[in-house]
């Protein structure tokens, strides 16, 4: 039984726990949280597993296997650092750290001492983009040329990152999963209306083989949009993320140019033919998501969403940052 | 009675025929096109309209008052230079340029023999738009945070221009008339695949006050999309224009920061009122630019879309190219 | 060259002089309307087609072949009976006629005199129609549970038809084309409201089989709404005609039951699988009806949307009024 | 402390433990459902909250004030009338009885004691609703003009009732709160196609003054629906409970007649506006249920969803159930 320790019953906390708690091979033996009143939710939700405030508590216990972190962004490092210091495993909420250097210390530090780090892309987990990735590795895309994400809606505000850091490590890691190449250069720009960090921005991501993503996020948007569209030269697909049945729709449309006689004369045709809609896994991704690291742990496997994948994030997100401080300065890897 | 000549009978020039011709101040007295089939489609249309191959019997018959140039951008500016030189009245298809340099002469040239030149921003003259603009007039949105339009769908491919100069102009426009300011910078970035052009794009546009425009073209995308989200600090609009009745919908929805106690508590509370769509008015929107043309010509009044407004798009699509050129470099005005 | 002359130029009739001039195998030799405002629109439309105020001079001219009944239809059955006596195929719009007794009279004179009627249900000739015809017909829906159509929108009121005359035939010869069998009961409901006919009903009508019909027309619904539910016991289908482009979704939905152990233990099993939009034709109906016509007459064959095929809907019609009136009876086939 | 026993803890039971035991002025003591699964799934969720398969620790005990009969239909007359005379308010999911003579009953025994009864017609105490009623009220859409209900998806089927007893309940009772008349008469229709009760079945429900109400229930639709459709003389109404935001659309839309000159000459003038979406309340329908129906008990009051209110839709029920087995007989009240 994988004993495992949670730092942080607010958001996204809650979720953790009950996952954890219902896994066979696991159960949530600690859960730590700053405010007191975290722990009156806790104790009316399971009431047979112990609070506490003080954050030692699970970092420093010898009956605990692996820490979670769900935390603010701010603490991620130095939490999961000592956690691994203290030889547990970590799962850290998204993103990873707060730069790449953290992040490359702690996957080092996980490597050295054969810990395990699993970054809660909770998106990769789900039935529509696990389908999509399948899609697109079976080569029904054909080569791929773009990938554009659309994510708005009114909040949740955060006070200490920015619509960047809090919602574009979704679609960063989404793309990440589906396009498999190493970007070229980020092009970014935002703007910030109410707060001192960026509410509205817009990330073009460049890959080799004319291969270009490109992120909307928005936290003062009336409607909520989880939109994305991926173009390929055989097929192109719309993931709706809002529906409730039809998420994903693959399109048998395109255009292909040929010569045609003489200057300038390209002909063009269009193809448009049926869509359809794959039936996709109505999972809860992160009961997924908790069972795959459990099974990590168990069978001593590197997850896919492991810190290097993490810190892949962060990279982009810290050359957004640097291209709009620069207004638009592309910045390359 | 305003004699008409149109340069250009393809795909947007029958338009330009049919209303001039249904306008009570005007006939359509010559139709020009290199192609012999446009002749054909002309004649069974308009039996009674003669035909030409040849530009110069428009450029210099002394029977036309108007030129209405709806041939392709490359041609614009020698075609229309042509029609001012002999002393007549320029209605351009958008844009209205190649660049800003040919611009800058069309309109000197105009403003020195006290001709008119329109550029033809259509949409500018949609019941949709000036509603919006009405809306944002009156301050029903509060300060403006952002303009955020969405452009997409399947073709048609240009040969000689690139998604952003056939696609954004008419975006480019709208926001020109709504936000009311001289943008500060754009960063862009865009992809070409199938041809020597760009085919999907992404531009940003910085204006004073924080305000951020965005613009997302595209031609391979498998759905078309026509939505535009505007925010404001009161009150938050979205206007699709694919939706038959209600294209426009204000929300009455919005974040407010106040200071809280203590160190970076921050309070945030969402506004989440009604929604309301205006009735629109559903006239054609070239009929009603056509009609303000004429009446600008005999009330010899500058259009509000002239040269200087076709120049200052021209501008932002000569700037979006440019930051493409460098990976994402901002382009200052 | 088939010489076709034309009753009625109100809303529809010049889709019909539009469709039957550009047939190469037909030509509009004469049209006529009461008013003579109709005659101003055909001449500005076609200044070479000869217009007339008196009906006569269609149904006794020598020079004409087919004559198109495309006025209010209280005039149907005596301009056909005429212009059937008069030799003429006559092309008649829905409904075919007031009541079945006039239908069969038309049926069988044109029998006598082997001339041709077609009854104008245009939507058989759509491709969403074509479409789920040749998908029931290839089974792909499996035994047929029910069609369920919506039919709602404001308006257009007519002055002489109730909303059953007027909005459920298109509804009923769709219905009987796809399911292929003699109804056996009509049960219907309606209100009026504005005027001394009804503006909302609701007709089911039973047929063999456990198969089940329902109409739901409406001239004051604030929506416009096009929506018709195909249920069969393999798949099911939703056809929006106001869609765009997926017009027809095909599901692999059902239900199944099986006996379980003991008493009222039905073991339900609920099948969801992917969804299939397939292409459908994107041509004019009325183009497609009419070609069909001619051909018909030029190698003497019935069409299938032949009298018989209008007066199997007068009689649902008819046995709706029925219904309605006796407050709800059951009318038999 | 009003003290709470639950009979039925299957699908809809558990909501109810949730809330009374989350009220404030009630604790639930006592949940009894025949399965055993039942109580484990009671004993994971609360620990606290004993649990029996015999019905009688609840019927006859004396520490329990309101009995909530969360159990088949064939079994609600007998358990409400076991609670009633042992001194219990009853709480009893819709719909209320298995026919009318059972409802009476229960509703004389309750007068001659003095005890609640209240029916489970949940939708009553949603927001959506509420503000129905409340526009309605206020005149805001003019007199009424019809009531149209379409409430259809694949499956839950029910082995005990017809799609009729099971979905169409809960648009009676909306249509009854919203309508505030006594029906004339129900002309109905259905069908069964798995089962030996209905899956698909449409009434049209006559109320004085031209109102009509239709309502169409299905079990085998692809798709999931749930719109009502309601005309008024000033004003119509959309109302999309699926609809995440925008449940109730008021669209300035209506038809008005006046006498033309002549003959057959009504003038029809059709009015269309702005659409408004009034925000609606997000509160949980049964925490407000749950709610009144203690303070009904605490203050001697009736509540307006009473014994008679779930009477009145079982006539209705019995009315369509009538004019189904004689094909459509209208049954008058």
């Amino acid at each position: 039984m994988i004993r495992v320790g949670v730092l942080g019953y607010g958001y996204w906390g809650p979720n953790l726990v009950r996952n954890f708690h219902a896994q066979e091979q696991s159960e949530v033996v600690l859960v730590c949280d700053k405010s007191r009143q975290a722990g009156d939710r806790l104790r009316k939700a399971y009431p047979a597993i112990p609070f506490t405030t003080d954050e030692n508590e699970i970092l420093t216990s010898t009956k605990i296997d692996v820490v979670c972190v769900i935390t603010p962004v701010a603490s991620h490092h130095s939490l999961a650092k000592r956690a691994l210091e203290n030889g547990k495993h970590v799962f850290v909420e998204k993103p990873f750290t707060c730069n790449s250097a953290q992040a490359e210390e702690l996957i080092e530090l996980a490597d050295r001492r054969n810990l395990k780090i699993m970054v809660d892309h909770t998106f990769l987990f789900t039935g529509a983009v696990r389908k999509i990735r399948q899609l697109v590795d079976e080569g029904a895309l054909g080569r791929l040329f773009y990938y554009d994400a659309l994510r708005v809606n009114l909040g949740l505000f955060q006070h200490d990152v920015s619509v960047i850091w809090d919602l574009a490590p979704h679609d960063l890691s989404i793309m990440d999963y589906i396009i498999r190449e190493k970007p070229e250069g980020v092009v970014a720009a935002a703007e910030k209306h109410l707060n001192e960090v960026p509410d509205i921005a817009f990330l073009s991501i460049y890959f080799p083989d004319r291969v270009i993503a490109h992120i909307n996020v928005n936290w003062l948007s009336p409607v909520k949009v989880r939109t994305t569209l991926i173009g390929g030269e055989k097929k192109m697909l719309v993931w709706n993320d809002l529906e409730p049945n039809e998420k994903v729709k693959v399109y048998d449309k395109g255009v292909s140019l040929s010569d045609g006689q003489g200057l300038h004369k390209l002909l063009v045709s269009y193809r448009s033919g049926d869509m359809w809609s794959p039936q996709v896994e109505q999972v809860e991704a992160l009961t997924e998501e908790t069972a795959y690291f459990l099974q990590c742990i168990l069978e001593n496997r590197t997850p896919f969403n492991d810190g290097l994948n993490g810190l892949r994030i962060v990279r982009i997100l810290e050359a957004a940052d640097k291209s709009i401080r620069n207004r638009g300065e592309a910045v390359a890897f």
